[in-house]
């Protein structure tokens, strides 16, 4: 991935450009009006389906068993909230929240993450801690001039722990639980950029920045896994009003980055910082979380980076992204326009029928979370509940999967079917044997084997074969028409090199017994295909 | 469950009345006016949490798995579709659609079913033939003066066939399905009732009714399911304006029901259906599927009953539900009235805060649906893909399950945790073992074990085995002061009945095996806890 570069993983994160056959594409591409109907999912949303979901969910069990092994219980809260809940929570991108129409009653509108919708189940329930995991989706009305690669409706895997406990302890779990997941998922080239908020409002005090101006100068600095720093300072100065000196101190901070330890050092040493209680108390966490993230072994993947700042205002302590290697920020003011021109151009591209530009992805994070201590009791009048949590990107890291695995994923069938019935036969007085191929798939159904058979009296081997291979069948059980009413039947094991076996004649009662040996035959390491994509293996 | 009567399954049904811990009643009772918020759920959704969730996922696991052996695949569609996509589909019902608020651009609403989004799915990605799960939520803006039972956000579990095969083989399968379904859930008292639309319509021709009468006359008919005869019969009547005489005969066929074999005959040699063209359609159909059934031995489970109608416009051959023994009708007009009062109070009950009745859940059937050939086809300029689909209520399924193992409920646990470490000490120099717990917990997740212990530094025994028995695990392993600087822990098994057991002193380098070993032997079937009691075990 490290060698491809940034475009190439733009690509891989842009669902249009993986697949030609992607439901997506056809929906798009061929969306047709009819005499009543633009037929076609709204914009900025898509259909899941085949191949794309078999996938999906096997990330989504991947993800899931992860966080089971971390103690995570799920909970499920409604698609949408009182919109009063969600007011006042998200900033300026609070314009991006989906209403419902009012059709009298409550006013609600569609969640826009899951974390505002865990602090106020924490919080409506009276709960004192939880570690819950949830994967749903959220809805953000992004515009397509606005857009920075984001769908309307997209999927969001949270693990989030709530409660009072010692410092640094969950913290250093939630980054394992990245860390975990990521490697999880075959993803080996990735790194979790860290930084703490104390840290960073105290470098922001230090350098000679208002207490008042501190979340603005924040949200710029944001802005430098986009843009490099000499745009960033032109913000700094320009629009927030700094001067030049202040700007070029924190350009100074926000350039380190090294393990924890490193940059813990050069901060411990920094004189500026020294008096800053802020700081200090963030570089006292940092260190219990150096010992931590020993124990959990997971420091080859973590860099401190003073230049993370993440957006949302409600964090408030350690703050994190999980980036890929390839999703570098360009380094200056040229590659950036560079960049800018490039996205254009392919945003451009992917939209030549419908002007809908919100199935471009652009390279960003595939997890992020952080520390966020204060949102809880705004619900619950001040009784205050600490959280940290995760949010894995899952339609990224879905993207990046397939574009590794995008030759294996051809030969990956759509569907789960182990077995087909067949019957073979013709000639005077040949029925077609429909009713038997029902009462021998009901047999191997009751025996939990995922079986089909094709729908019709009569069918000839060829469509039936047909149907089996599309369908991923492994195992074929056939229904001569002179062996059948002799009690016996055929098992043979499909797929290539299989072509000229006949296949073993069993008793009609054998055939579960039969089918399963053969099937486990198959399956021998217990993985089945997509997991080992999914896995990397 | 045949033996506690129509009341037993209404409070079984109605989510609040089974569980005083229930997150929903918290949320509904406790629900306060704070400064800013009313922290509740939108009226008409709930949040799921703790042991209702584990159950619930249980229910889908157990349904998925099902799909799947019948060759199932799943699909992803949107929340929201354009508006255009559901007009016209639900009939009078589409008052009931959650409309987004006009933001600019598209016009969309919240799906109301799964069906129609399937259509539209098939429709717009051209597709001739798919077996289709989705597991999914859907919303009806039921008003609580109206609700039937009805949550405004609920699941729907969907099993849907398109494709043209021969005539009755999927209809067949879909009652297999429905079958396999219950029982696999470990549900006994059920019937599924049948009908076909082709028979209805026609026995209508015959007795008289006018063509254009017949949809009206058979939404009257639907009502069978909770009024008695001499309320519709009223309705036909004075309401749809049919002679007494009409009304009468159609009272005669709407008291038929019994075997497939026992209807068909009855029907065959009826003189007034000889000459109609649809009904004896319908009675050809009929006669294939008594034959499949047979083969799928699903017979004892199904009732051909003529009062079955069903709501939705879009059906065009079989129809059917799932009802358990105690939903029966009112039996008359006096029973209905008695029945109505009942409902009324147990509404009024449940709303004595926030008059909201929307978590009152009535009885109803558990899983429903039919044949709908045309639906598709209004999607894409006429190319017509037959369909047939059942919808499992997941919803009173869960209560019905709930109501049957509330004990057995009480001692699951919400968590899935199996292995709990934990620091015994204490004393001078003791520091508690955070980092040495840490780094063991690493190594039982490195092996896939569902892993906790403390966020403390230093916790007293009593803290941990309480924790511990809080998230339900089972094997603890102890992290002596003495010991573990000798290179060794103690593993434990938990639960009743092993509190004098001192556990088993094993080198830290076995531990991963150990516990392993000890998990085996508790769970020796291989099934958990929550997977018994869904099946009824």
């Amino acid at each position: 991935m490290s060698t491809e570069g940034p475009e190439a993983v733009a690509a891989a994160v842009a669902p249009a450009a993986t697949g030609a056959k992607s439901v997506e594409k056809k929906n798009n591409k061929k969306s047709k009006k009819n005499d009543q109907f633009l037929l076609k999912t709204p914009k900025g949303t898509k259909d899941w389906a085949d191949k794309d979901m078999i996938f999906r969910e096997a990330i989504f069990s991947s993800l899931t068993t992860l966080f089971k092994k971390h103690g995570g219980v799920t909970i499920d809260t409604p698609v949408f909230e009182l919109r009063e809940i969600l007011t006042g929570k998200y900033g300026e991108d609070s314009k991006l929240i989906y209403n419902l129409e009012d059709q009298g009653g409550e006013l609600t509108s569609l969640r826009y993450d899951l974390t505002v919708p865990f602090a106020r189940f924490v919080a409506s329930n009276n709960i004192s801690n939880i570690k819950r995991y949830h994967i749903a989706k959220v809805y953000r009305r992004d515009q397509p001039a606005m857009t920075k690669g984001r769908m309307r409706e997209f999927y969001q895997c949270d693990f989030d722990v709530a409660g009072v406990y010692d410092s640094m302890v969950p913290d250093a779990e939630i980054l394992s639980v990245i860390v975990e997941g990521m490697t999880g998922l075959g993803i080996k080239d990735f790194k979790v950029k860290l930084n703490h908020r104390k840290i960073l409002d105290g470098i922001f005090q230090a350098c000679g920045v208002k207490e008042e101006d501190v979340r603005k100068i924040s949200s710029a600095v944001d802005k430098l896994d986009k843009s490099p720093w000499e745009v960033v300072k032109k913000e700094i100065c320009v629009e927030k009003g700094q001067s030049e000196e202040v700007a070029d101190k924190i350009g100074e901070f926000v350039k380190i980055n090294g393990t924890i330890r490193e940059v813990v050092e050069i901060l411990a040493k920094n004189e500026l910082l020294a008096s800053n209680e802020s700081a200090q108390a963030g570089i006292t966490d940092m260190k219990l979380l150096a010992d931590y993230v020993d124990a959990f072994e997971v420091g080859p993947w973590i860099r401190f980076d003073l230049s993370l700042a993440r957006g949302l205002d409600y964090y408030t302590g350690l703050i994190y992204e999980c980036v890929t290697e390839a999703s570098a920020p360009p380094k200056n003011a040229q590659e950036l326009k560079e960049k800018k021109l490039k996205d254009a151009k392919k945003k451009k591209d992917a939209n030549t029928e419908d002007d809908d530009a919100s199935e471009y992805v652009g390279v960003g994070s595939i997890a992020a979370g952080g520390r966020y201590d204060g949102l809880v009791g705004m619900f619950s009048n001040g009784k205050s509940i600490p959280c940290i949590g995760i949010s894995f990107g899952v339609e990224r890291i879905f993207s990046i999967i397939k574009a590794r695995a995008a030759k294996q994923l051809e030969a990956v069938s759509g569907s789960e079917t182990d077995c087909y019935v067949m019957a073979f036969g013709g000639g005077e007085g040949w029925t077609g044997f429909l009713k038997e191929r029902m009462e021998v798939t009901k047999q191997l159904w009751a025996a939990g084997i995922n079986t089909e058979y094709l729908y019709k009296a009569k069918a000839n081997p060829r469509k039936q074969f047909e149907a089996a291979e599309k369908n991923g069948s492994k195992v074929a059980v056939i229904l001569g028409k002179e062996e059948f009413p002799t009690g016996q039947v055929r098992v043979k094991v499909l797929g290539q090199g299989n072509d000229s076996d006949e296949g073993e004649l069993v008793k009609i009662e054998d055939v579960v017994k039969v089918v399963k040996e053969k099937l486990d035959s198959i399956n021998t390491d217990g993985l089945d295909e997509v997991t080992r994509l999914i896995k990397g293996l």
